[in-house]
């Protein structure tokens, strides 16, 4: 059943936090819970943007490619698409980006995705170098990550707003990933100018939570939970 | 469809400590969600026991009765049971059946569901007094709870075990209650001991947050994460 409500997750952020990068469950798997969204692959290797159904990488290399329904995600966010035009937005760096699209949310208390196709005076990305095990942690591994400007490119960026409530199980707040119209570049959007664009949100009432259940490593895992939202906090933003 | 793997939950604990009690979904739409569970009602009034697909309330009164379908909860967890025999357990206190437990789980980072049909030496639970709207907190409803003590009492203690990771959205650790075989007494359990049962555990691979996105009282919360999960140790154990 295609339920436009649910915002549905594979993994847990905590688990990427000590390096437990292997993937858990495969592409295909993935988009029978949603046609829209975003992810990394086994090691952290790159950015995914899953838009129509279709999921792309952007690689730490900078290029963009079409991922097969076989390769496997540790964590990834998918979503029916039924989101609703906001307006317009013009003018903003992140800082007011993030200001203007709260706003224009009912509540900091559920989670919503966020699309916005427009053109982006600056759009900063980064994409993770991948990783072979054993895997470093996911501060290591950020801190290697390579980035990219690019000027007036045009496209959509894709994320979500998670509750400060979830942090651990997500990266508090806003995570936001963008890919150009002529699939050139894209990313994990670490700052941004927005010149013009179309807002979109989705509330969502359900947030699924899928575990690997199979993976021994994230099974015998010990978690701090205070070391894990710290580090989720430098790692993504 | 009825699917075991998944732990559903209505409402995110952290709502309950601010003291917004309303009762925000009817037992009817949570039973079409599991068969086994537990909860409370709008005002925190008792605790409930879902078993078999029947709502059983423990009143502060220390009454028991079945609820009806258009009673509404402001936080409850439901599964379809299909649990598994671990086997016998005999002559634990609390802190060893929890130790006991956690043995038999094969990780601490999944959700699972508790299951005992046993008989207590002692069965130490307690059940809130309704409260009425503006609510008090968590705290202080917890405060002036009544207790009840029972003996060589025969019954079924059913609960959850929720990872640490997601304190906020659920109470962390254990979260237990009870009913007897002749429905006389039940609640919350705030100690045991088993003289001998037969332990049954079901591990989900999905844990569905279902958030009442039509409370404004919720939607208008401000949350801070470490003063919720102080409150919910303290209020919870």
């Amino acid at each position: 059943m295609k339920d436009p409500n649910i915002l549905y997750q594979h993994g847990t952020l905590a688990l990427l936090v000590p390096g437990l990068f292997e993937g858990t469950q495969t592409v295909g798997e993935l988009l029978k819970h949603g046609d829209t969204g975003i992810g990394t692959l086994t090691g952290l290797d790159g950015e995914l943007m899953i838009l129509n159904g279709t999921v792309y990488q952007f690689s730490a290399a900078g290029q963009i490619r079409e991922v097969a329904s076989t390769e496997k995600v540790p964590f990834a966010n998918v979503h029916y698409l039924d989101d609703h035009s906001m307006g317009q937005l013009e003018n903003l760096d992140l800082k007011n980006f993030k200001k203007s699209v709260t706003e224009k949310m009912q509540t900091e208390n559920l989670f919503y995705s966020v699309r916005v196709k427009g053109t982006f005076k600056l759009m900063h990305t980064r994409a993770v170098l991948p990783q072979k095990p054993p895997y470093p942690t996911l501060t290591e591994t950020a801190a290697k990550q390579c980035e990219y400007q690019n000027k007036n490119v045009t496209g959509t960026l894709i994320g979500y707003f998670c509750p400060d409530l979830y942090a651990g199980a997500v990266s508090p707040g806003f995570h936001l990933h963008f890919l150009s119209d002529d699939h050139r570049t894209g990313g994990h959007i670490l700052n941004l100018e927005l010149d013009h664009g179309e807002l979109y949100l989705q509330q969502f009432t359900d947030f699924n939570l899928n575990l690997p259940i199979e993976n021994s490593e994230f099974l015998k895992q010990k978690f701090n939970n205070g070391e894990i939202i710290d580090s989720i906090m430098e790692a993504e933003n």
